[in-house]
């Protein structure tokens, strides 16, 4: 693999969260960058970077995004664990078959080594371990999960059959700055959004649902690590390693920003696992890798940056 | 769940070697049974058994199929091991995707369990541990392996979220009559009618490559024990338990035969896995199940099924 300051890399899925912070951290470091992706959230974010607006099921939108590179980041997300339920094959069509196309491509255009987002909160279902290695069970229990660990598959078809070099991260419940509240899944964003409004919190179940948060710089360096990588494994999870419940998140919240706000609690759904941490052991190994900012640190530049969103009006 | 004098079944897949002598076995003992397929292999043996002619893609025929059925026998395989690496997303898209429909149509229809037929030869991928139990990783290296596995994942969701009981069988290498030569899939089957027609017999490699032959009477024994299990596993491997290789094949076709026939080597498919033979402890345990017939009186029915067929001119 080439050492990052010779890579010519694409970031597919680069307008979201993940992608516009590992465009952030790419762009100084690398020989050329191509974002690709549907829309750009933060479009001054992106300043300057070269930019491909399309969609992912077109194949000839993603033939030309990877044309000329070598690494490509693939960040996509055409749904959310919470919509992959509702039309299952819907989200089998959205994510796998084009990934699929997106992999025939890669091999045609001479990449050499695709970088792969999957998730480590949805991937192994209810886990019987936990802090949960990668050597567990795969039994996801959303139509999200199987679609990450089908592609997962697939990378590694792909370097069996034809060479093309994989790394897998499945990431636990990545936040900072560039999280939107939107599509319901950064619940730090949304919390931080919400207290920010002074409207009310909003918990889904009784607060003690537990999940791996970790900083997003943290999670952009092992992707960093991930693109170099030289060593025999594949998939690594990339967490904190410790778990916070919703109750945690909250009180964490009140104290970055100093408010008290009102909470409401609803009904929890059937599908929420309770309980999500990571064994992050591979990655300290083999990737050199470990998370570098404090979960209160990482709190305190988030809600820096949740406020300063809210005060030029550009928060979504 | 009913028992089998209860059961109202549908077979999808019905018209092909396994699916051939599952309706046979079931027809004398369930309430009903109806027959789901493109096209019948040997529309004699399934004379008199309620037939529906249609294309597992097309939803309003399987809707139709497993209409007023409690028990869904789902044995469509739409591609082969070898023709699926050629076009991964055809795989995909002929096999999962319809799959995703038909658990759709099982919901609506009212269907309690779905037994599904698995691939124990190509879902683990290269073997780290030989005999393979069902807990062994499952990396596999054609896309035929990962739709099924796929498959398989999404078989447990639809337990998980809307109560559709379901049992997985890793079959291993089946033989036995009803078998054809005709998709490159039965080793034994394409042997067997090269050596009746006293044609060369064809050996990719060097005749090493093992595998786990299990008969088929046994294999139907095993779907029938699934479709009434009440234990806790899901999946299980159905085997002989004891791997042989193609030279042994030969050596056994020799025998049974009496005819000492010309073989022929060509180079090696670079898919191919040396050795696969499955731990069928689990379906001893927890289905009650084992393989009652030898091998060698397996290749005795088989081989005079083979001539029978050929004499009548009905070998495909």
């Amino acid at each position: 693999m080439p050492h990052l300051n010779n890579m010519r890399c694409a970031v597919l899925g680069a307008g979201g969260f993940l992608g516009t912070n590992l465009c952030l951290a790419l762009r100084p470091r690398v020989a050329s960058l191509r974002a690709f992706g549907r829309r750009q959230s933060f479009p001054s974010a992106l300043h300057g970077i070269e930019w491909i607006s399309g969609d992912f099921a077109d194949p000839t939108s993603v033939a030309a995004a990877i044309s000329g590179c070598d690494t490509v980041f693939h960040l996509v997300n055409a749904t959310t664990p919470a919509s992959a339920n509702i039309d299952k094959l819907a989200d089998l069509q959205s994510n796998v078959a084009p990934t699929l196309r997106l992999l025939e491509a890669c091999r045609e255009a001479g990449v050499t080594r695709i970088v792969f987002v999957s998730s480590g909160g949805t991937i192994y279902g209810m886990p019987r371990q936990v802090p949960t290695p990668e050597t567990a069970p795969t039994d996801p229990v959303t139509a999200y999960g199987i679609s990450k660990l089908a592609i997962e598959k697939y990378l590694g078809l792909y370097e069996y059959l034809h060479g093309l070099q994989y790394r897998v991260l499945r990431v636990a419940n990545p936040f900072g700055p560039y999280q939107t509240s939107l599509k319901g899944q950064g619940v730090i964003a949304a919390f931080m959004h919400q207290c920010a409004a002074h409207e009310p919190i909003h918990i889904w179940g009784d607060g003690q649902t537990v999940r791996d948060y970790v900083y997003v710089t943290d999670v952009i360096d092992a992707l960093l690590c991930a693109a170099e990588h030289e060593g025999a494994s594949r998939v690594f999870n990339i967490g904190a390693g410790q778990g916070r419940s919703l109750l945690e998140i909250l009180d964490a919240i009140k104290q970055v920003s100093a408010q008290s706000p009102e909470v409401q609690f609803s009904p929890g759904r059937s599908v929420d696992i309770p309980r999500s941490v990571l064994d992050i052991s591979l990655a300290r190994e083999e990737l050199g890798w470990q998370p570098q900012t404090s979960f209160d640190e990482g709190m305190r530049r988030t809600w820096a940056w949740t406020i300063a969103q809210q005060q030029e009006g550009t928060a979504p």
